[in-house]
């Protein structure tokens, strides 16, 4: 019914409502990227621009869902309507996990200003943070802010979807030892506040100052961002890490770093449109299987055989160009 | 000199013959992806493909190094000429454990039949994974065989990177915790050997058991791929990881597998070629950082103005081969 567009209207009415149907709806078609899909961002993006996004990643088991559940019972004390998205990782050894993070939220779905969507990454067309950008702009449209993102530590996603929020929120739990610092390296640069959760655990002063020290290593400023100690599960630091965020997004809009992030990701996320177009149109010039098997015996080598398919993809729009 | 058809001539006869410094001057142009990078490859990739190619990856501190350098002697005993490839991480955190590791694998070079690369992923042009298999294909060309990649498990550029081998194996210690092979999610579907490496630490039964439960988790035939428990400082558990490994290898040949991953490959590494080339052509032919000024005030949504900009890179090549 979305094609047509009345159907869209009635869409993007329902989504300036907040009617969880239209929302819900909506947001289906942007994680399954429908054929709908770039008009109805056509349609969002105008209205949104307006919230601040907030990622929280961090590893499994570090409490991320519980704490991203409290931060939004802040937000939402202090008059705001709050928006979620919890983004699955694709790997199955995690499933089981994240499913009972999920259950664990849902005692918030009965406050209507706070609205939580999953978001699953299989089967995302070109990963997940395309998906994830164009939902974010649709919560936003909707009058949600802050938007929550958060996303488990696994890798390539991720980081993608990091690099497309407003601020960082990175947690760790005590006792995971000094290499899974190491191994959050690909997101600790981009970090604007870190978490050590469950605090009343041996070793959270420990895990504190080895914070502390890797920050201090990077040498590029790392070191004055701000370490927030919580209990996620009794609401302890809740508060303080609301008012790091808030003071956060202070120093992002009062200089012109709110700007350039902003900037950055639009860039990323046009780039990831033309690589998706330049895919399809590919497929649609060629028969990209039968093309590879030259290749694949060595016969053609990888960068004659790219060359020669964009120089066939470009002859193909030539063609219908001077056919039309 | 290398753009001349002379000077190239040399560096393939020098690369052929495994000079070090022919080996040196090529990886160097593959992994600055310079302009001789493409020629270079249609050179050696006729020349490729027999080699078999390991990748081998695991969290900071779980001896991967060490583990690698073994692995290298016992295949270099067993009569073979064994290239490596370190690929180091892009971030500033890890920097100081890897020159580390980087030293102490210097032992190796000694040996002239076992080649050591460290590639830099800084500034690497399209990520890293495109520079990496561009080497695999010259150590492959020289005569390298087996070739192992190494890489610290940290995201992005490590999952593409394992994407473009012919094995993968994932090397873990005891005592990280289970939270270590959650992490691991993205590397562990494509896993064919699991090393716990630090066997004589305690805990490794558990870590063993560990891992085996999240093996059987995934219900996809994981929990058949061996676990080889080695001590990498003392070379114990080596042989059987080589012969492991050797026994991966003649499975997969015997089989179609190996055929259809690499056929897998190649089409992710035209896909980047492909998407390098949309990228490369989009900057030709407009000035993005203006056409993203209207987006970035909500003027024009991400959709259009990719669409746009596909448009205007076929229109410009259209009136080049025009004006022909």
């Amino acid at each position: 019914m979305s094609t047509d567009r009345g159907g869209l209207d009635a869409l993007i009415d329902g989504i300036r409502a907040r009617r969880w149907r239209a929302l819900g709806r909506g947001l289906s078609l942007l994680e399954d990227a429908a054929p709908e899909a770039p008009a109805l961002v056509g349609r969002l993006f105008p209205l949104a621009g307006g919230a601040f996004v907030i990622g929280v990643t961090g590893p499994p088991g570090s409490g991320k869902s519980t704490l991203v559940r409290g931060l939004a019972r802040s937000f939402r004390a202090s008059g705001r309507r709050v928006g979620i998205l919890a983004v699955d990782p694709t790997s199955p050894y995690t499933g089981g996990a994240l499913l009972g993070d999920r259950v664990r939220m849902q005692d918030l779905a009965t406050d209507r200003e706070i609205f939580i969507r999953s978001m699953a990454t299989r089967g995302a067309v070109g990963g997940l943070a395309p998906a994830t950008r164009d939902a974010v702009d649709l919560l936003d449209a909707a009058g949600f802010d802050p938007i929550l993102v958060e996303t488990v530590g696994v890798g390539q996603d991720e980081v993608d979807v990091m690099r497309t929020v407003d601020a960082v929120v990175v947690v760790t739990v005590p006792g995971l030892g000094d290499e899974i610092q190491a191994i959050k390296a690909g997101i600790m640069e981009i970090a604007d506040v870190f978490v050590v959760n469950k605090a009343d655990r041996p070793g959270v002063e420990r895990a504190v100052r080895d914070l502390h020290s890797a920050l201090e290593m990077a040498e590029d400023g790392s070191a004055r961002r701000p370490i927030v100690k919580t209990v996620a599960s009794r609401d302890e630091g809740i508060e303080e890490l609301r008012a790091r965020l808030e003071a956060c997004r202070e120093q992002l809009e009062s200089s012109d770093e709110l700007e350039r992030r902003r900037f950055d990701h639009l860039r990323v996320r046009i780039e990831a449109l033309l690589e998706r177009r330049v895919l399809a149109a590919t497929a649609a010039a060629v028969d990209l299987e039968a093309e590879l098997h030259e290749a694949s015996r060595r016969k053609e080598d990888p960068y004659t055989l790219a060359e020669r398919l964009w120089r066939t993809v470009l002859a193909r729009h030539r063609e219908a160009s001077g056919e039309s």
